[in-house]
């Protein structure tokens, strides 16, 4: 493909090491240890987007090399400008150490032929980006209370601690609307019997429907290598893979038989008995780990894929195959997943990780808006009090709230050390109070944003647009932005950009325009610095944008009739729109409409208890 | 193929990140960036042991997969003990982070069919090892002063400096027998001219006749992307592969024209001229750089292989022009190279690259005695005078004595590190007099082992033996060293063990049989612990061995007749075995000639000056 001079590229789906991929080799490999800056990733899809506003799908389930510029053909003419050709001859190298963009793109799929190329078009990047989105079927449906908190517990917890953890966090009024559980609620892990452990969980629908009253949501770990164990072993086995995976079969959810057995099972077993949601682990591949941990690449399937094919979806169909299953039960979810790939978008789930780099966390962010997709930059431990602080704040205008706690027995605040959280040594009681109030305060302000936040959701699975993305996706003609990941865009009209610990300051270049500063209303243009010293997650706001809060709730399930303060940055405000306006009022209708401020604020769309002007 | 519950594997060419590859999926990618442990290497080569006394040589080009046991059949018997059945769920998973080799290995070429498959049979590990070798054409052969220190000079340098640089080293007595000029030697590199420089080395033709009087070889930087400038660039065009690199053309030497078009230009204009070796960069492929690094894999070249291909066998086509190149003007060379392969073993270059952990440099040597491929732990800068110390002691026993202060104006005892060293900024002159001391003690120590190094090498070329070799190659069923890295063989009788910076001690597991400190004579059996605190290179000493130690001179080619202190370890010294005979005496033949401890020192075919026994 050709490829202009000034021009920059992003996209392959979740990349955690670099945003933009201009003069790189991206190779789309499954990895779910990407620790190195190749393309690999946990969910790499074969899509990119230019900033001159077009889109490149490539539709293959094989893994694939792009090379983004950079490779001159023999006639190509040279890269290099009059000056650089005297540069003496120990200094030339650094010259190919940089990006390189006189030369065409290439593709390279060596195991596939008659791949189709889609291009999506459009008047700039992002309308490129809501074109793809929408091919895809919109981005996905979530429930409101998939926005809320995510507490995943121990994974040696018992009904007797899940329901201790539950208690502990209604009494902090640490507000929470899903608690998750590990693969201790199973007979048997790794492989899995998805059976209810009588041990560990003898009254789990009695614990479930208690969770349930108070206002919890219920997700279960789970993979889907299958243990002997399990219920469906048997009638599986004939669609599995040629290779066990931890000593169970893989099926072949390709296999419409298979799909139906294994959806049969979650609707009857899991669903119906009040499971809302599910972390479906382990469907990446790993070539970091011993051979062992997943099936190799040439193994054939039943349904005639092979092992390359059936990493690259596996995440996909393992998702779609939970929707429908959902679906079946009538219940809209919301779960995690940790390998997706090409039309992503529709399907309600979030990618994590095990790696835990907080600078590569909010880049995650940032890249899976390219790709459709969500990722949370989930807390398990701290190394501080500031590290604390920093990774709470990024959840809060971040795709998901985890706080994924599943190698510590108490909560983070009783230690945030991983290791001496195991040992129950515990931080004195002042720290103790100080950590509890920092949670709650950013898990407060998370829900006053749920609104506006679900609000992006459905922009997004109406428009296109991803709910969260890149700074460059607004202008991309400013280079300031085209290389900037420490900072994206929630919703339309904020953009979040967390300090990490240790950090001395943080410079964010803006779009164009003028933004304010969330708190105090400052105004900013071009760029701003936030100091290491700022105690709050940084945010800024666009001029002329309406900011409802929500008053915070301990869940979501409890009505739709949340009391808002009006937070209006500057003089000439414009129309707010609703999207998914049911959560605002019960006489908005579903699509989109645009309400003045005024209207707003007396017409009974939302319950206002205050108006703020910045 | 098949594979036993007791069976450890190694190989792959050059491993910086593990030895044993049991139970791993290896990757042979070539990669100038190896900072994972996935196969990809400097020099991978389809090849490897098994503890059982077999090799296997995969006959391809291609990037493969080898899957080292570990993936389960569907109808293969559970890699789980019954205890191990019995795990609670969530701890099962700690099963899959482990070797499993109850599963056979596989062995996935993705774009090749018809690949021959060579299996080396042997009463054990080191024998089949020797057959690869011998089947290869037999271990290189290399000139003596290939083991004498070769001291690479600053990229800026002019021959002014390059001469400055000899000067020091003769007068500090630092022995040296090779100096190496950087890429500033070309009018220009990146891409290559291969013409010298007449601003930085107007006399290059005198230059290099000094430094011959002086007793130094002269080791040329290049790579072989040929600049415009380049004399050949224009008869070359026609044989180029079709992407440039480094705005340069690529030759494609598979092409008998082209190949011989580069080895008249090198015998005509620099072998003939006075060029003894030369260093061949940057033939290796990274994905970790932008794509204008190499050529892409997909790209095709002028005698039919592609790029993929041609990254694979770049570096021993390239070694072989040279070598070829060399023989016609009857030059014995020693250079170094940054890719290998298969059939690397009768090649005379060394292994280098841009990594430096020290830890990964100890283990390169052990691993590239499997692929019968050397590697060199060159020095480039320290982080303190121990990092010093230790870097450099590793390299007493090591295939290449490589300081290599390409990136520093002053030698290091002037100042350790790179940037102050580039700065100007000294250590005091005590420091600097002790740095200076521990450098001359180190190369002369590497001296006194030459003779009995470079028998080492003779047993290479002659019988198979790779000189550098891990420990469990002695004795593969001892669990202890099957996954030791810490510790090679240098020759027969020799251990070395270098401590790295910064540990407290050092545990060698031994081979069956005494082992004696070199030192000291203490004597050791299973294993030996070397404190932090130990100021020398661990050396042990196989039992009943004798070791000659030549007195240490400036350079190695002024003549053979080396005097020897002779160590003897034990009572019952087996009777010294000679290869390359010739540096010893006139008398002796080229081929193996065994001579009992009273021959070798009443018998004139050594200069003895003392005999010490321990």
């Amino acid at each position: 493909m050709p490829c202009s001079e000034d021009e920059e590229f992003y996209g392959f789906g979740l990349q955690l090491k670099s945003l933009a991929s201009t003069g790189r080799k991206r190779t789309l490999r499954v990895n779910s240890d990407p620790r190195e800056d190749l393309g690999d990733s946990h969910a790499p899809a074969p899509l990119f987007f230019s900033t001159r506003g077009y889109g490149v799908m490539i539709d293959t389930a094989r893994y694939m090399s792009v090379y983004m510029g950079g490779n001159l053909p023999l006639a190509g003419k040279s890269a290099k400008t009059a000056e650089e050709k005297t540069l003496p001859s120990d200094e030339a190298e650094k010259l190919y150490a940089r990006e390189a963009i006189h030369a065409p793109l290439f593709m390279d799929i060596p195991a596939a032929r008659g791949v189709d190329i889609y291009i999506f078009c459009g008047n700039n990047l992002k309308e490129a980006l809501r074109r793809y989105v929408l091919f895809c079927g919109g981005g996905c449906n979530i429930p409101l209370w998939g926005l809320g908190l995510h507490y995943r517990i121990y994974t040696k917890a018992d009904e007797k601690i899940a329901l201790k953890t539950a208690e502990t966090l209604r009494q902090n009024q640490i507000p929470c609307d899903v608690l998750g559980l590990e693969p201790g609620w199973q007979t048997h892990a790794y492989s899995c019997s998805l059976k209810w452990s009588n041990e560990r969980f003898p009254h789990w629908q009695e614990m479930i429907a208690e969770l349930h009253k108070q206002g919890f949501h219920v997700n279960l770990w789970e993979h889907l290598f299958l243990d002997e164990g399990c219920p469906i072993y048997d009638s599986m086995k004939e669609y599995a893979g040629e290779f066990q995976v931890f000593d169970g079969i893989v099926p072949d959810l390709f296999i419409p038989e298979a799909q139906e057995i294994f959806k049969n099972y979650h609707v009857d077993n899991l669903i119906r008995k009040g499971v809302d949601a599910f972390k479906l682990d382990e469907c990446d591949n790993s070539d970091y780990q011993f051979t062992s941990w997943s099936f190799p690449e040439f193994s054939r399937f039943p349904s005639g894929i092979d092992g390359e094919q059936m990493h690259s979806m596996l995440g996909i169909k393992y998702q779609q195959t939970i929707v429908q299953s959902m679906k079946k039960a009538g219940v809209v979810t919301c779960g995690n997943v940790r390998n997706s790939h090409l039309f992503a978008p529709p399907l309600p789930f979030v990618l994590y990780s095990d790696l835990y780099d907080h600078v590569d966390f909010i880049r995650g962010i940032c890249s899976c808006g390219f790709g459709g997709m969500l990722w949370t930059p989930e807390l398990r431990h701290a190394a501080s009090e500031n590290d604390y602080r920093r990774r709470l704040q990024t959840l809060i205008l971040s795709p998901q709230f985890l706080m994924n706690i599943w190698a510590m027995p108490h909560p983070p605040w009783k230690q945030l050390n991983e290791e001496l959280n195991r040992q129950g040594v515990f931080h004195l009681p002042e720290k103790e109070d100080e950590l509890l109030a920092l949670t709650r305060e950013c898990v407060n302000m998370r829900m006053s944003f749920v609104p506006y936040l679900f609000m992006a959701f459905g922009r997004y699975q109406q428009e296109g647009t991803p709910p969260f993305r890149a700074l460059v996706t607004e202008d991309p003609e400013n280079p300031e932005l085209r290389k900037f990941d420490r900072a994206w865009f929630a919703g339309e009209d904020l953009i979040a950009a967390p300090l990490v610990d240790g950090e001395k300051d943080l410079t964010i270049p803006l779009p164009s325009g003028k933004w304010y500063d969330f708190y105090t209303g400052q105004i900013y243009e071009k760029e701003v610095i936030f100091s290491g010293d700022y105690q709050e997650l940084p945010i800024l706001v666009r001029e002329n944008s309406i900011i409802p809060l929500a008053q915070p709730r301990q869940y979501l399930d409890n009505g739709r009739n949340f009391e808002f303060v009006i937070n209006v940055y500057g003089s000439n405000p414009r129309p707010f729109e609703f999207f998914n306006g049911q959560i605002f009022s019960e006489s908005l209708p579903e699509n989109k409409t645009a309400v003045g401020l005024e209207t707003l604020i007396n017409g009974k769309c939302l319950r206002v208890s205050e108006v703020k002007y910045f």
